[in-house]
């Protein structure tokens, strides 16, 4: 089979593997679809080489059929249609113990951590996979993972219906935290840079801002009656969002961080949170629910996955795909078709 | 009657002012004790000049005796023990009509955006008013405000019996906060700069850490079993403190935002928000039920009372007092005794 290591300097290469036997507790997954998150252009531009090494497999965001399962591992069949949630967890730490265990203080992420999806056959623990339906399409089940982020984003911020959401950064993730944050009753407005993305938002039936050129905070108050957003999602992991963030949430309004933004450590509006009794959090990855959750709105229809996909690329096009993607102001979500 | 004027530059006037009729609504408490907070430290520097005025009398942490009642006002009588829950909402923005009224958009704190209660006699409405036991000290009663904001800020973090707190900051706000902490079952830790204030901390039967000599984050984790404060309190208004407030906190930890950092945005470690899933609550003043937990603590003796305060000057020395108050790292509460 193939499989597409990530050899450092912008380059991906394609190599034959033998797919590996799954041992007790484990699932084979033969990969149909892997998209590229965020965090494997990140990779692919050597950032995080420390962590990911220059020889290995990457990808996460993918969709696939059972192929062959180890001793012990009940509840799937050979031939069911799978997703994967990348997550080990180590069961005893703090935090795991308290049942965190998707911010396990030794949590590995599968296809960072570990080897990943960028190939044709993912052998893996089989606690990670959920069920899709049998006749779900395996591009749209791609967009599970990133949908399981908006799931686990939008439940942390606990919205109630009618409530006005402000989401900063229209890109993969801001859109999908847009969209859950409208089925869970959220009155949602895009902030956004780019007149692409603006315009895919808008596509998708948002109100939007175009943060060039309106003050997007003085324009949420006004939208609001003069009372901000009860709920502010910050997903552009930039300063300028940073700022919005906080002079755009209501009195006792949640904000929560989405955009990761490492190595530096960015201004924050501290006496706005006294003033106005705000609440900031932190938010990383998902839990079981947020995947149930994710397939079942991707299954619905409630997720746009049509207008999100913007490329598909075959595995052995996998640096093309990465190149292509990369600084495109015009290009959403690219899959990699991997068998 | 004697009234101490703010008039500007580092000083006090001392009056003589006709005692006002109370209207409709209103009461007028005869003052017994004022205590000299952190905020009338920053009137008496002028920098909250263009707020307040140079022509006002401040003060807001008071006890006092019900001397008259205006028509309507009903639950009081004269002679009542009383002290001053300072805080005019407009009752009609969008926070107060979501029952945030301490948080009211147009909020008027009394004794800085109203006369306060650095006088002999203060007519202002009654609704502001709580009874305290007619046997209680009056000088004790003056810390029931400065509690408040300490049961406000510990109701905000929702403490567990048994959950390790950090309070960055030992302080009068910083120890109530831990007396507070300590009383809603959490296992307290005072971290400070001052010997003299960490001496107090200690008195009070906390453990203390000096953040001069040890790295306050390092030790927490190792106190704890390498799992975190789950509260941290960042009382110190500091960078130093904001570093250490994402530092020490657990995986899924609540800090809250006691200290007011004005002026400036400190940098703030939002990559710790995301990888612990941490989160961030601002705290304001109190609210009514604050203050019926913080008469209730200090009738009970659980907070020491006697320890915090540490000076009792007359009115006519309020400038004296300031003085002595101001950069003085020997002192924790001073009072002023106002007839």
């Amino acid at each position: 089979m193939k499989a597409a290591y990530y050899t450092g300097d912008q380059s991906f290469t394609i190599r034959e593997d033998q797919p590996k036997e799954p041992q007790a507790g484990e699932a084979r997954v033969k990969i149909a679809y892997c998209g590229i998150c965020g965090t494997d252009l990140h990779v692919y531009h050597g950032a995080m080489d420390a962590r990911v090494t220059t020889n290995r497999v990457v990808g996460h965001e993918c969709s696939g059929i059972v192929d062959a399962l180890g001793e012990g591992v009940e509840g799937f069949e050979v031939g069911d249609q799978v997703v994967i949630r990348p997550l080990a967890s180590c069961g005893e730490c703090p935090a795991c113990k308290k049942g965190y265990t998707h911010v396990c203080q030794k949590l590995k992420f599968l296809g960072l951590d570990t080897e990943g999806a960028f190939q044709q056959a993912w052998t893996l623990p089989a606690n990670t996979l959920h069920k899709v339906p049998a006749d779900m399409r395996l591009d749209f089940a791609a967009l599970i993972e990133p949908t399981a982020v908006a799931c686990h984003d939008v439940a942390r911020a606990n919205i109630q219906p009618g409530e006005d959401v402000l989401v900063i950064g229209g890109g993969p993730i801001g859109l999908l935290v847009a969209m859950v944050a409208k089925q869970a009753g959220g009155n949602v407005v895009v902030s956004e840079v780019s007149e692409y993305r603006l315009g895919i938002a808008e596509k998708l039936g948002f109100k939007t801002l175009n943060a060039m050129k309106v003050n997007v905070a003085e324009e949420v108050w006004k939208m609001t009656g003069d009372k901000g957003a009860e709920v502010v999602f910050e997903v552009s992991a930039t300063q300028p969002g940073v700022d919005t963030m906080t002079e755009a949430a209501a009195v006792r309004g949640r904000i929560v961080m989405v955009g990761i933004i490492g190595g530096r450590k960015p201004e924050v509006d501290l006496f706005k949170f006294f003033w106005r009794e705000l609440q900031l959090l932190g938010a990383r990855v998902y839990e079981a629910a947020d995947y149930e959750k994710a397939i079942e709105l991707i299954v619905s229809g409630a997720i746009d996955c049509e207008t999100l996909i913007t490329d598909i690329q075959e595995l052995e096009d996998i640096t093309k795909a990465f190149q292509a993607l990369d600084g495109n102001a015009t290009a959403m979500k690219s899959l990699i078709k991997c068998s």
